[in-house]
């Protein structure tokens, strides 16, 4: 999505370590009506899939998911984060691999938000090696709904996340794929 | 908020030890339709006060946060939370007593997104003892800026948190006061 590249995603936004700084509109501050207009596309694409629920994972899936839900007109549900949880009877969960936090971490969603009839779209802000999509599509699968694709802001096509859930079957739409970044060459998208 | 207090809050919603269960439409699954009438009502009430941007803390915070500031035209900073947080001089903290969660945990805010020419609204979901809406006022005071005033979803009046706030000469809105809860009582509203 061009203004996505040119107007957010720059060279100057590349931090030590290679990090791209996405704080001043995503995942930080939130540049609510910058966003509004990726959820516009968002619906742009999946407007004819019956979508009824999207589903994100706290917490910078949040806003994202919260401002393209309102041009569906679905509700969102966000899985949430917990060191370990408890096997309660009422909960679907799943593993997620942090590689920016190296660690593990268990997320969970309440079955009486997700059922069988659902048809979801996943919204989250990152995608990069796959964990936290992976463990998101896990959750829909135990609950025998139907994930209809994914909507990613950024996604690190240097990395294999992309690939992983692409040969699941799932779609995946990504409004910016990075093809490769560094201090020295600064951000390359896929063309 | 009539509508907040007769189709969302009722005695059906009080779980074992008095927990008011609000996950179908506020703090895990998010009613969107209905979370932007209440960003609406945040609107009518802030309106006038020049506010150039809303802070909330994650996680449930975050979607009624964006909900609201699409009115307002302004962008959403989220209070990042972390068991401790080492001294960096580019960021504002605070610490948080959560009682619900029986820890205390430290919040922050990158400095850049924060400045004293800001007139800032708080957003929040619930307001009990005032620990979390008392740091967010902290890292403003920090900031040099101004706290416009505290919108709030669900205040439990039957604790202390608004009369602190309220007492520091913040404004405080709260869109559902409750006087009492219990599963014998139910519900029962300040009027």
């Amino acid at each position: 999505m061009k203004i996505l590249e040119d107007r957010k995603i720059n060279d100057g936004q590349i931090g030590k370590g290679n990090v791209l700084k996405v704080d001043s509109f995503l995942n930080h501050q939130i540049d609510t009506g910058f966003i509004s207009e990726l959820g516009k596309e968002f619906y742009r694409l999946f407007k004819g899939e019956n979508i009824t629920k999207i589903l994100t994972i706290e917490a910078s899936g949040i806003g994202v998911a919260c401002l393209t839900a309102q041009y569906f007109n679905v509700p969102v549900v966000f899985a949430k984060k917990a060191p370990t949880v408890n096997i309660y009877a009422d909960i679907y969960t799943a593993k997620v691999n942090s590689f920016t936090h190296k660690k593990e971490y268990e997320i969970y969603v309440s079955k009486q938000f997700i059922n069988k009839d659902d048809n979801i779209l996943i919204i989250d802000d990152f995608l990069a090696k796959g964990s936290a999509l992976s463990a998101l599509i896990s959750l829909i699968n135990d609950a025998g709904a139907k994930t209809v694709g994914a909507g990613i802001v950024i996604e690190k096509a240097f990395q294999e996340g992309g690939k992983i859930i692409r040969d699941m079957n799932v779609r995946v739409e990504s409004l910016a794929r990075i093809k490769e970044m560094s201090e020295e060459k600064g951000v390359v998208f896929c063309s």
